[in-house]
């Protein structure tokens, strides 16, 4: 049962200032598309006044905007930071207590923190440790030795392979496969010998792994995902990669070995990266990008090779109109033989 | 042990007309390459003809085509409805019998239907409901108030959400991860904040949904896949994505945020969509484009950033000839300057 | 803990010819990078000659290089298979000892050769063969009829559905889904029925398969992957594929139905090859490539659509000056008018 607060209430738990009525009483947070009377609403951009005009829902504005004529509206600074705020007053995340499932396998030698919780069918293998607070959903796998930092959220179905570290806060989802061997080989007369991979997995506080997606343990050393890094579902980060502070990576991209990533770069879905290159920091990449080459701090680039993204956009509309450049200097040529 | 007809039998059930020997006897159903004797093929083009007739099975053809010299064959009026009818009736889908594993782990307040059968290690947490006839198979995981409709196939180690709804003869492939967060977040101060992720999953009727395919809950209100979509094999849909029914989605496609798809749209492999954008109906889209605008019905595109295939084509075309373009350029440059 | 050797010991077991100390004590092995004084190093090119005068660590060298001043080296013939030597030395893979779980869920009609270990969790359906010496990860699933042949090592969470066959000291690793559904559909007045596949997957010997990779069962006989075929992460083959004998794919490529590849194969990430095409022998495609045609022996394609690498590269160059191309013509076009 979602909590109720007036709007006036709601309003002084996120700093706002209302125009309107108070007294409105509201027990959740949606969009505009699916506001219902009870929710507070939100807008993000001044070109989503008209439907917020036409929902009956109180809607959260920024400061900066007009009123909004015959609607109740609670203004704050940052509307984002505000609705996020509303969201986990009328949705709080479920508080995790302490819980060991009997259907659960974990190794005498593994030591759990206080209120770690474990649902059925986990198991945890010898040395491990998982912090207090932690939770490991249905069907988690954690192998030997891994060191799992405080308040972490693996869900169901998440592998987490032998020597894994992570840090406080980061949440796993369902089916992420970390620590799984580099994908290396040799050829020696013929024959294709595979290199042990003997490194681990090094994932900082405050990740996000989507699910499904990959991270393959280092061969010597360390796969690195610093701070904050979020990733999102079905992503492939080889063995040996190492990926700076607060780097976003979306859906289905993948990054070959011992390719480095730095801070705060913008990586959009379906890029792939080649092997042992650099990336710097606040780096912008588009989407289905073919990145080959070291890239420096700041760049923004697209394409398939990668290329800064007007050189490329000016170059592609250059080839949509190639027919006519043909005809044109065949024509110039005709007539210049005549 | 599969059942055994005889041609005659045969012919009678897929409504068709023999000419040859119909006391064949027939024990199953293969393709040209791959069938026995004792196998019935079938040719759904006239190329095959010839493999047709080096094969020793009886062969399955259209009405519209001619007789087999020297081959027994059933004439029908549709060869793939015929084919399928076939493999129905000597590899009858198992019929699920009601069956709960005692190695699962069911919440008491979950409401199972009628001959409901779960296999070993699956949970099922509270509030969630499974209809009659379904089957949820090894190790998968159905989250908190669910609803599951009637013979629904969930095979092995599926993760589904809270609030998830599936509608009823819906398929789900193994690894599968419906209603994981969607990817979500705001840049506050260098800090990044997560969004809670407060909607659902909402899956029509007879969907099929590939293995290690991952569609993300909304964010507010619900992702949706209307009846008869059939997703392959690791595809992302990310949060609030809507697609149409009977949309085909081939193996490595990917959705961003809010993408509305209509309705019996083709979508080859590894596309990717951007973000809220609108497709049309009737839609066909090649392999690996990029789709970054709205497109309207019946629009038929391919390439990244993708354009109308024939344009594309053309263009690239040119592309491949540009030396030769430059070089003459050149020429009559130097040409008009002497 | 790690065996310990002196430089003397590990020179003998790997072959090798010491130049400088021969009793430092060597517990481990490690990249230049992550390399430990008590641990061996290697360099596989002189352009890390440089790197390896700073580490403190003895380093195994090729006989045709140089020595280091200063260092001590181990000169052998094969650098790849000297470390592979040593690292199988100092991290010798944990032997498999015969381990039934009773946390499994083990077919009577099941049988398990000798030295078979079974982790918790784990489900083997009837009639099912696993060889000696194979070992089955936490909360794997393996169905009806398959044949698992000998020192094949499955990892956590892995699907193998009905009647699948894996070669001996086959690997696949965690959340690989194998013998799934085959992406077949066939349009009947607007109503969309499903092709029931009823092939199976056949899976050769020494065969790596990725985290998260999907492999289809056939739709009529099998989809075939051939001895030391290594599959990267994520990678998709759809039904009734065939890959050739000692081919690599790299991470999150995709292969559509019926597609055969020949042997030695070198396939990069991203890839993606439609429908019913033969790719030759030793063929090699670059990363995010798409092939839509049928490739000789030995082609060397990139890009979408593929083409021979020089001529894309080339292609690609001339698009990239397009503006001055345009800007040429349209200076020629003039004069000559004027």
């Amino acid at each position: 049962m979602n909590c109720v607060l007036t709007v006036q209430e709601l309003s002084e738990k996120i700093n706002g200032k209302i125009i309107g009525k108070s007294d409105i009483k509201i027990s959740g947070v949606s969009d505009l598309v699916n506001a219902k009377n009870s929710d507070v609403s939100f807008i993000l951009s001044p070109k989503y006044l008209e439907s917020a005009i036409s929902s009956a829902a109180p809607v959260i504005i920024s400061d900066s905007l007009e009123h909004i004529q015959g609607k109740t509206v609670i203004k704050v600074q940052n509307v984002k930071i505000a609705y996020i705020k509303a969201i986990n007053i009328f949705y709080p995340p479920e508080s995790i207590r302490g819980y060991i499932s009997k259907n659960s396998s974990i190794a005498l030698t593994a030591k759990l923190g206080i209120d770690v919780f474990i649902d059925d069918f986990v198991v945890v293998k010898d040395n491990t440790e998982i912090g207090d607070g932690s939770y490991i959903g249905v069907g988690s796998f954690i192998g030997k030795s891994c060191v799992i930092g405080k308040n972490v959220r693996i869900f169901s179905r998440v592998s987490i392979y032998d020597r894994t570290i992570i840090g406080d806060n980061t949440i796993i989802h369902s089916g992420a496969v970390i620590g799984s061997d580099g994908f290396g080989f040799v050829e020696n007369n013929g024959e294709i010998i595979k290199i042990p991979q003997i490194g681990n997995v090094i994932i900082g506080r405050n990740v996000e792994i989507g699910a499904n997606t990959t991270i393959d343990r280092a061969s010597f050393g360390s796969t690195f995902i610093d701070d904050d890094v979020k990733i999102d579902n079905l992503v492939q980060i080889a063995h040996n990669v190492r990926i700076g502070k607060g780097t976003i990576i979306a859906a289905q991209t993948g990054i070959a070995g011992s390719t480095q990533i730095g801070k705060y770069c913008l990586i959009a879905g379906q890029v792939g990266f080649v092997d042992h290159i650099t990336i710097g920091d606040f780096v912008k990449i588009g989407a289905q990008a073919g990145v080959a080459k070291d890239l420096p701090d700041r760049a923004e680039v697209t394409g398939s090779p990668a290329r800064p993204i007007k050189e490329l956009r000016k170059a592609e509309a250059y080839m949509m109109k190639l027919e006519e450049l043909f005809k044109k200097v065949k024509e110039i040529y005709n007539k210049l033989n005549k």
